[in-house]
C-alpha cells in the first residue's frame, strides 16, 4: 500500500524522521548522562513506545491510568504516572496494574496518598510513590521543601506505599535550590531519595544539571529535538514526523480552496494556524469549520483541482494524535505499518 | 448506578434537558411549518438520533461518510451528507451505503459529481444529489444561480445521479434572492427542484421564509434552542444538557485547584473559558494543560478538598463529544443509559 492509496484525512508518520528523532534525543541523553523516560502523551501508541524503549529509554510516562492500562497490555513494564490518582474507581484500576507491571505514581497531598495506601494495603502490595514539587510550573505540586518533607514523612508511615523520591515539571535552573533543599531535608530525616524526575522536551541538559536522575521527554518524537514555538514559527519539515494527508474537496473561488479536514481533524485551537501545507507553503490555512479546512490560496501560483491531495504538518502534533484512531507509518511513500493509537481518548 | 459512581472525567447528558430541547425545536419547526432534519454532528450518537426521529424529525444529517456508516448500521434510513464526497475509496463507501439506506449527498463541482456518477453507474444505482450554493457562508458552494444551473444541467445528464435540488448554509434572509433565482432558472430549464435544504440552530423561521423545504438543525440538542454566544456568555444551565463530571485532584494553593480534565477532555480552544462550573460559578477555569484543568478559586468562598467532584458545562459542546467514547445519560442523579458515541473520530 502506498500513501496515495489511503483515504483522507489520513494521519501519517514519516518513519525516517521518527527514527531520527528517537535516535537524536536518546543520544543527547546519553551524552548528558541522564536516563530518558519517554512521555507517551504525544503518540499514545504502544508500537512507538516500544521503538523508544528499544533505543534505550528506561521506561515510559503515561498521564492517565487508562493510558497505562493500554501500555501494560502491550507488554510495557516500567511506567510512571506523574498524576494524582484520586477516587476509588481509579485507585482500584491502579492497584490492578501494579500487580502486572512496575508502576510509579506521583502525589502532592496526604488525601491522594491515603486513598492509594488503603487499597494497596488491602491488596497486600506496595505502590511506588513520588512527591510532586511545584518548582515554578504552578500547576500541581507541594509548595516548599518543608511541605515535601512533611508529606514524605506521612507517606513513609503509610502502609502500602513505597516512597521513591520526588518529581517536578518542567525542569529548569531555578528549580535547583528547591530540589536540593528537599533532598537534603529528606536525607537528614532518614528518607532515601532514589528518584528525582524532571521533564520537558529539550530539558536533558538542565535536568542533569539540577540533579535529576531521569528526564521525562515526549514531544520530540513527532516535533523534533527542539520544542516548536507554536505561535510564531512554522514546524520544521526535517524534524516534524506527522503529515496529515488531505484532499481538496472544493475550489469555490480563485482565492479559496477547501480541504477535507477541519477542527475535528486538526484540533480547534484558533490561536495558531492549525497546520502548514508542505507542497505549497504560500497556501495558508486561514480558518477551519468542524469538517472543512479553509485555505487562502491568493498568494499561491498553483491552480488547485478538486481531488488534489496535500500534506499538512499539524501545528499541535500531540493533541492531533488524540483525534485519530490509527496512524499510518510511512517511508518513501510506502505504508510500512498501520498503528492503533491505543491511548487515544483515555481521559480516565 | 448513580452519577456519584462514575469514574471521572465523565461526560454526562441530562435527559430532562435533552428531551426538552428535542421537543422545543421540533415543536418550533412544526409551528413554522418546516420539516426538521437533525444534524448529528453535535452528539454523533445513534441513540440520540433515534430520539430525535421519534419526536418527528424527517431524517438526519451526517458530515462524513464514516458517521453515516454508523447511523445506517444503527437502523437509520434517511441521511443527508452535505459534503463533497471526493476520492475513490470514499465514493465506494458511499455507494455501498446507498444500497442500504436513503442517502443524499451535496456537491459543488462537476469533478465531485462525475466521481460519484461513474461508480454509481457501474453499480447500477442512482445517488440522490443536491447542489451546494454559497449564499454568503463563504465555505464551499457554487457562487451564482447561473453556475448552479450549469452544474445542474451537467448532473441531470450524468448517469447514476438523481438530481434532487439545492442546499445552503447558513440560512439567512440575504440568501433569498440567490435561492429564488436558482430555483426559477432550474425550473425554466425543466429541472424540478424537490429539495431546498437550509440550516443552522435557531434558523427554522428564516429557513421557511426563504423558501426552504427542510431545516438542518443540530447544536440545539445539547446547547438549547438558542445558539450560545461562546465568546461572551456562560451557557444556560436550564438548556445546556452536557455536564462533565470532574474530580479535584490537587489543592496546591489557596487560590488554585486542579481538576482532572484538561484540553484532552474539554478541547483545546484557548479563546474561550473551556467550561463553567455549575456548583461554584465564581470558581473560574483559568487555563488548561492537556490533562489538568486550572481553576482560579480566589473569588470563591468555598474551601475545596482533594476528591471533591464538580459539574462543568463545556463551552464547546459538540466538539467535546468528539473526544469521548461514551456519554452517560442521567436523570435526577441516576444513570439511565450509557451510550456509545458511535460517530466519534470518524474523520473520513
Amino acid at each position: 500500500m502506498r500513501i496515495e492509496d489511503l483515504d483522507t484525512p489520513a494521519l501519517t508518520i514519516d518513519l525516517d524522521i521518527l527514527e531520527q528523532n528517537i535516535r537524536t534525543v536518546q543520544e543527547s541523553c546519553r551524552k548528558h548522562d541522564i536516563p530518558l523516560r519517554v512521555h507517551t502523551k504525544t503518540h499514545k501508541t504502544p508500537a512507538i513506545a516500544h521503538m523508544q524503549l528499544r533505543a534505550g529509554a528506561i521506561g515510559i510516562v503515561c498521564q492517565k491510568v487508562g493510558e497505562a492500562e493500554i501500555m501494560v497490555s502491550a507488554g510495557i513494564d516500567d511506567i510512571l504516572i506523574p498524576y494524582n490518582i484520586v477516587g476509588k474507581q481509579k485507585v482500584e484500576r491502579l492497584i490492578r496494574l501494579c500487580k502486572r507491571a512496575t508502576l510509579t505514581v506521583a502525589c502532592d497531598s496526604e488525601i491522594t496518598a491515603l486513598g492509594i495506601s488503603e487499597l494497596a494495603e488491602a491488596e497486600g502490595i506496595q505502590v511506588r510513590t513520588l512527591i510532586e514539587l511545584n518548582t515554578g510550573g504552578n500547576r500541581c505540586g507541594v509548595q516548599s521543601p518543608e511541605a515535601a518533607l512533611e508529606l514524605a514523612q506521612k507517606i513513609t508511615a503509610m502502609p502500602g506505599l513505597s516512597f521513591q523520591g520526588i518529581m517536578t515539571y518542567p525542569s529548569r535552573e531555578q528549580a535547583k535550590p528547591f530540589l536540593d533543599k528537599t533532598r537534603s531535608l529528606l536525607e537528614e530525616a532518614g528518607i532515601p531519595v532514589h528518584t528525582i524526575s524532571g521533564g520537558g522536551t529539550g530539558s536533558e541538559a538542565v535536568s542533569k544539571a539540577i540533579g535529576c536522575t531521569e528526564a521525562r521527554i515526549g514531544s520530540y518524537v513527532f516535533e523534533g529535538p527542539t520544542r516548536i514555538n507554536r505561535n510564531n514559527n512554522p514546524p520544521n519539515p526535517q524534524t516534524c514526523a506527522e503529515r496529515m494527508i488531505v484532499t481538496v474537496v472544493s475550489t469555490p473561488t480563485p482565492d479559496r480552496i477547501i480541504i477535507d479536514g477541519g477542527k475535528k481533524t486538526f484540533t480547534n485551537d484558533r490561536e495558531t494556524p492549525y497546520g502548514h501545507i508542505v507542497e505549497y507553503p504560500e497556501a495558508k490555512i486561514s480558518a477551519m469549520s468542524v469538517e472543512h479546512g479553509h485555505v487562502d490560496v491568493s498568494n499561491c501560483h498553483h491552480t488547485f483541482t478538486v481531488g488534489d491531495r496535500l500534506s499538512v504538518i499539524p501545528q499541535h502534533q500531540g493533541m492531533v494524535t488524540n483525534l485519530h484512531d490509527e496512524v499510518y507509518a510511512v517511508r518513501n511513500g510506502v505504508v510500512e505499518a498501520i498503528w492503533q493509537v491505543g491511548g487515544r481518548g483515555k481521559v480516565k
